[in-house]
């Protein structure tokens, strides 16, 4: 017998209409003794990506969970719901790879089932609202008595359908990737880690050499933005443990243009390099 | 002795002040087994029409409940506030109409109480916030111990203001309505109900003919908007039991310039007009 | 052993990210007993001002609690972590002066410790989200069953860092301040209190003079916005007893091109300056 005491929960529904409060509701219904903890509900409409790149940096941080998950641009269409089991959680939602972030974050998949059993899902659904009417109500009955298989048919894991892997390259002395997400402040999260930078010899207190479209710029590696004046780019290993580019009080991503998928790569910049650049600025300036 | 355990709550207050939270707290301290539910603070400033709709949406998933709503344009002036019991629910809030349609919903109002007993508000009321000062503490002490009749004099539910239901009209093989409300993927919901439109032989796999303004549209109508292609217009009937017009992927409210009261009418569209129609794009084109 | 059931949370984390779930998850896993009171999540980026107008506002109503608010500019650099009691609650944040406001409308700091006990925090700390490693596990712990003292060194009240208070100047009739905050409304909140406005002479009923810039209006002072007709601007005294500018559905920021800041001043308008006003724009018209 499963039980959990805390549902978590993330869609790209908005909050000005009453969806959400509506999931909650039945929720509350069926597992009064669950709480709902909201990740977000501002994923942009059907942006399956950025809500997997939300989850699985989210994940790690709640208690063990029913986490359901709704981005679904293809909700009443052939696309399988599905449950997963990784680490101690349990993954609901629309088998299109939103959750396959999450999921590899949390060990990977260890049993997954399709959700065709339809006594845990509302008496009556409508195509359009299988957040409301089957994933939070399945949700809600394996958080509180349902049997894990209770859910539907048991499926290969290695059925489910995945996002590729955040793409990124080390090679030499530069590491390659994408723009994964931009936060609210406008901050540039790259899909090369801290650890893809350091390999390369990119480290809190030096500098490294961002590459963007026709742009090259050399940048403050720094711990945090704080490290530079306002309104300065700086690069750092951000809370999720990604590259990330800031503009110290501004937006980064406005600032470089740099939107989600957009390819970029950093190096290293050799100290000497550096006293070059700041000699070919201040050709009679002394070096520090 | 009424009890409940949850409260709801809709207001127009927004998210980016203390509003919200100050009711809450004032909730909390009164009523502190009591869970609430947001259903939305997002309601445009002062659209009571608005919040009515995602209210009546919405209270038909959430458990028992005291729901506390507020869009109160007239805040302070000689409009009531009310508390009406319906269901197995308790309705608090203006006397505006915000409420009448979730009244009618949950089966219509049995009993209305005027808010007259100041012992169940704050000390001190500030003529501009009784979302914080009465509705939020006369809703707290219902649901904690306080009989109903305690909010203050009973009423005539005949007296209580309610919106005039949304219009829609079906004759012959039309059914005329208005925009009711527009969701935030751009969805444009109108007042007709799937079951107008079945009775007008407007079905899923059929076709409906929209009209709208000058325009006339010809529209498949679906289960779900992913059974069109991306950015193709769709109907259907949806999560509220009413007819929606949608942009698979897209915002249909944008694309056909539809705001809240639009007048829209459809109308089946017989199969023979179909052909017609396909006739007429594709002249030496076989007919499926 | 301190022990609250509350905690409240404020930032400017925005509602986008995992950021404020990832904090929820974190006080979920440290005390689970606690209920988290989300206060806003909207303030401006960095805005600390603004951050510590809504604390202040909102605490007043909120149950005894641990305060968490984080706006956060200097985040990891050498500005330290506090955590401050006040009346019967505490308050944790950066020591940017964010809490000041607060703490005093609470009745002023009684004890202060810098945040210096790495037990308390995660584990690992990421230099940019002190909210979720630091301040968030650090409340979370104190709600539970830390003593005070366990968060770090103790240290002088005075040595907080606090916001200078909101600036106003009464003097003969009339009363000088700023703009402190707009609320969603539009409505432009003076750091003018009602009281000022009442040893002037300016009282509900009556009419105000306002001078912003380089223009000058007169304006009704009425209870609540209501009091005049759709469209007019209007004066009270708002639900957190400082004067306010409105316009009954409308919004008087914009109208009035008053951002925070913006320096205003009242005077209260003598019956016959009234009479007089009138007159001049109506000159054949008799007096009321």
């Amino acid at each position: 017998m499963t039980r959990f005491r805390y549902l978590s929960f993330l869609t790209d529904y908005g909050l000005e209409d009453g969806f959400v409060a509506a999931c909650h509701g039945v929720g509350a219904r069926i597992a009064p003794h669950a709480e709902i903890i909201d990740v977000t509900h501002l994923v942009p409409p059907g942006d399956v990506r950025r809500g997997a790149a939300v989850l699985a940096q989210t994940v790690p941080y709640l208690p063990p969970a029913v986490h359901v998950a709704v981005v679904d641009p293809g909700v009443g269409t052939a696309r399988r719901g599905v449950a997963v089991t990784a680490g101690d959680s349990v993954f609901i939602g629309p088998d299109n790879g939103l959750l396959s972030w999450a999921v590899a974050a949390s060990g990977g998949p260890v049993r997954a089932f399709s959700l065709t059993n339809r006594r845990l899902w509302l008496s009556e659904v409508a195509p359009t609202f299988h957040g409301r009417d089957i994933f939070m109500p399945v949700a809600a009955h394996l958080a509180t008595d349902a049997e894990l298989a209770a859910a539907g048919e048991e499926m290969d894991v290695g059925d489910l359908v995945t996002l590729p892997a955040p793409e990124r390259l080390v090679r030499d002395s530069t590491a390659e990737g994408e723009v994964l997400t931009v936060d609210r402040f406008g901050n540039v999260q790259l899909t090369i880690t801290g650890a893809d930078a350091a390999e390369i010899g990119v480290k809190p207190g030096g500098t490294v050499r961002v590459h963007c479209g026709h742009r090259q710029l050399t940048v403050p590696y720094r711990e945090m933005f704080g490290a530079v004046a306002t309104g300065e780019l700086v690069a750092y290993t951000d809370s999720a443990g990604l590259v990330c580019l800031a503009v110290n009080g501004g937006d980064a991503a406005q600032r470089l243009g740099l939107p989600p998928g957009a390819r970029v790569s950093i190096a290293a910049v050799p100290k000497l390099l550096i006293q070059d650049a700041f000699h070919a600025r201040r050709p009679r300036g002394t070096i520090t």
